[in-house]
């Protein structure tokens, strides 16, 4: 019987493959590089040896995989399959990847955006393992979010729900890239905190940074970080102020899905106690007081191997034609 | 074959009850008071003589019946079918009403809160029909909300998600009944409109709303909104902040949920589009601009009728098994 489902985790540099076997347990993982040219069938072609080679090392034939899902970065149509512009591969405008991968391998797959796919890797085999409603917010550059209800990945009507990073907290707060003010993401994703700080340094706070910002160095999330645990007051506040509005946005992601638990992942949380202690804190005083607070806050636990993971996943959910 | 469903709309004076005939089209309404005594069991006593009367009316049997659906406020137990407490009824406490209900009737029941019933009434005949997934705000004393998504209404993990009145959209913002501190509700409810106003007017803005809350008469949303028709500047620009925060929990709706259609209820609704023009240009001017607005705006349109009319609406939903 098919039952084992591949992931393909389509990266900037690299392709990541994972197995999902029967018991739906992650079996393994490895890797391809992007290919340098070739374009988009370059890069199919990539795909299917990747998908050979995990086949090969696990003694299946193709009898023996139920599906494929693809995990890939926006803009996308998942329902059309289609890569509607990937920037750092050339010809892939509009291109139908979903059904060239299947026509391929000559097996049913599935395409999602990355972040989801990572979300919902964490959901079946990670963090969230066990949860019925979980959430997933990436805090890197901006703020991502991947939310799971009973198994399903919401998408909205329109294929553009699930931007988490988006909810306005702070009424014509800062303005965002997307032309919105106040949004989540700007008040505590890692380019906050560089940029908060800087500007506090160079409003004239005084701060163990202050010499990197005078010399026009640009300074990042770890920077902050480390002078925080230097003692640096300014960090300390900066660091802090992230943690707060990062509280409101798990505090609402309460109040609007009531998962069982929220997992952050992305470069921040490598802070590991650093993030969650403050978190935690902010995040009981601003919670409601109606009911006992029932959703766990956690770091996602599968690294790098989420999205691939998570696209298996993807697919076995696909195969399911709920 | 059974494929009729009613609704139990139970309210603080009466009980509505509603029929959803063959092919899911609303066929009927009526109500009986809620019985002044007689306790819980009373209470089902007259649920079953409004099932029956609404039954006869329209000539038919038990076997035509498929599923009765009973909306109730809360605090209620979904999954259990138990009302908690209903402060206005003694001997509540606990009382397994859907069960009472389905062995009085020999019919299957299901229980569900009255605010999600109305917005599932809405979503399958009123204003959200057609719609996949659909938001009800409902603009009252606080601010309510109920979630469809595919035709499933959002619980959450623990029964407590779905607060959109909830949200923190102002950190460390006015306090909330809940407990937290900014929350949507605090900012564009009836209630928010009347103390804002008589705030206002009694840290010294003229107002012509002044003289009743000098003579310490409680103002309320309507007042507020005949003085803003009346040319009241503090009237207007009160109501003008409750249309731009709304505003802001409808593009924080469409970020997070991507919908067709967000319905607004409640009494302010009845301002129409005295608040629906200020919110549409609020709603235009903060909403982001990587995608066209694709979501709807739209007062809800079964007046009272909802909750009943969604109550068999939920009805029928727990007879697919999904």
């Amino acid at each position: 019987m098919s039952r084992w489902f591949i992931g393909i985790d389509l990266g900037g540099t690299f392709i990541k493959f994972g197995l999902l076997d029967r018991d739906f347990h992650p079996a393994g993982t490895m890797q391809l590089p992007v290919p340098s040219g070739g374009g988009p069938c370059g890069l199919v072609d990539q795909m299917a040896e990747g998908v050979g080679q995990l086949m090969a090392k696990h003694g299946l034939g193709r009898k023996d995989i139920a599906g494929v899902g693809i995990g890939s970065p926006g803009p996308i149509n998942i329902e059309q399959g289609i890569i509607i512009d990937a920037p750092n591969i050339p010809g892939m405008k509009n291109f139908p990847l979903r059904d060239a991968v299947a026509s391929k391998l000559d097996l049913p797959a599935v395409l999602e955006n990355d972040a989801n796919a990572a979300a919902y890797g964490e959901y079946i085999a990670g963090a969230g393992q066990g949860s019925r409603i979980m959430v997933m917010l990436t805090l890197g550059t901006g703020v991502g979010s991947g939310i799971i209800i009973d198994g399903r990945i919401l998408h909205g009507a329109h294929g553009i729900g699930g931007e988490l990073g988006h909810m306005i907290i702070v009424p014509d707060g800062e303005p965002c890239g997307c032309g919105q003010k106040g949004c989540l993401e700007r008040y505590c994703s890692a380019t906050y905190l560089a940029l908060l700080a800087t500007r506090r340094i160079q409003a004239g706070a005084a701060s163990l940074l202050a010499e990197a910002v005078e010399h026009g160095q640009d300074i990042d999330a770890r920077m902050v970080n480390d002078a925080r645990k230097a003692g640096d007051v300014l960090a300390g506040e900066v660091w802090d102020a992230a943690a707060r509005h990062l509280a409101i946005g798990c505090v609402n992601v309460c109040r609007i899905f009531d998962p069982d638990i929220i997992v952050l992942s992305g470069g921040l949380t490598r802070a590991g106690d650093a993030l969650m202690l403050p978190l935690e804190a902010h995040f009981r005083r601003q919670h409601w007081k109606l009911t006992d607070i029932r959703t766990r806050l956690a770091i996602a636990s599968l690294g790098a191997d989420a999205g691939a993971i998570g696209a298996a996943g993807v697919a076995w959910r696909a195969s399911r034609q709920d």
